[in-house]
């Protein structure tokens, strides 16, 4: 199996953490998309949408979305609960976090650490804030209640909400009013198989 | 069970397709989104999110997020296929709806039908195109190889692509570029229990 990534990617550390935390054998092809890698004609025949994370499998099928990726992987582990309403709040987080989070936390952080801040961006930067905040209160209030995203075990919802939320920093966002969310990062970061940004 | 809603959003537009497509009874709740309906305290505490689709289940627990709101029904039916791969497959459209297709194409005719263009996003509703067209594109694409967006079924997919893709022309797009985009509209509008946006 092959994955093409970037480990600074948030969305491509999800995929490496439930591989890692699964024990799955792969192997990681570095994607450079500041150079455009993700638009060769050769990885547009991979992603015609031309984003990272994509899995190629054994038998050359492709997925790609990074929260699809992630419960192709985790159903039937202890990843993804098997019951019906839990399964589907797990869901319920995969996509606030595509819808209301990574676009505020995750371009914060593209605008600041992948490009610099430069003067054309600032404006988009500081309107990005407060849709960042109002995701991070939200998680914030729900960890105030359990200890995981949903419920007491770790579920591909954690996964995929760290990923951008631990990094938070780097979009400008303050953690330490966030106590809760702080002490989930600790409690993620101790998962045997977890890995770093780098 | 209570939906709360408005049947001109894409994302409401979705629940109502897969309940009454299964046939499952429900009391339908309109919600008023420019009249900050879903900014009122008592809304915010069934989806402190502030967004509709929400769905109350009898025994009084709450779903949100469209797109997990349609895998918690389908799950078990014929519109989410049980093999590993293809639900994934399918779940991959999902997402790419949330972050490739519904930020340009809903949000373009938010702008237009709803705002009805004011001078201050004409901007905005014009960097909008080309992303609306490239997420277009892609499914052409698909749906030049198979009649649904995963396979020879209709699944949660199509449900989801439906809502704004059908639409689209009220956010500037033009469909009659899109042909295989165009036979699928009808193949779903004959789907036993389709419900229109009015
Ligand atoms: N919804 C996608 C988003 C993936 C995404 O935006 N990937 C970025 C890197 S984090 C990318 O490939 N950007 C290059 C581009 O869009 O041109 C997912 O969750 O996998
Ligand atoms: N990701 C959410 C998006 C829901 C959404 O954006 N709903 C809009 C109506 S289509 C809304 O409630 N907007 C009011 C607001 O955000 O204040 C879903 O798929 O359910």
């Amino acid at each position: 199996m092959i994955v093409y990534g970037d480990l600074q990617s948030g969305n491509c550390l999800k995929v490496k953490h439930i591989l890692s935390f699964l024990g799955i054998e792969h192997q990681w092809i570095h994607v450079n998309i500041l150079e455009n890698e993700t638009k060769t004609p050769e990885f547009l025949s991979i992603n015609p949408n031309g984003k990272i994370p994509a899995v190629v499998l054994d038998d050359g099928r492709v997925l790609c979305e990074s929260n699809a990726i992630l419960g192709y992987f985790a159903e039937g582990t202890d990843f993804l609960p098997t019951d019906r309403f839990q399964k589907a709040k797990v869901y319920e987080w995969l996509f606030f976090e595509q819808y209301s989070h990574e676009p505020y936390v995750a371009v914060a952080r593209f605008i600041q650490k992948y490009l610099s801040m430069p003067e054309s961006r600032v404006e988009e930067f500081n309107s990005l804030q407060a849709g960042g905040n109002r995701a991070l209160a939200l998680m914030e209030s729900q960890l105030a209640t359990s200890a995981f995203l949903v419920g007491e075990q770790p579920s591909i919802a954690d996964i995929a909400l760290y990923a951008y939320t631990h990094v938070a920093d780097e979009g400008g966002f303050n953690l330490s009013d966030y106590p809760n969310i702080q002490q989930w990062i600790r409690r993620i970061a101790a998962i045997d198989g977890y890995v770093g940004m780098s």
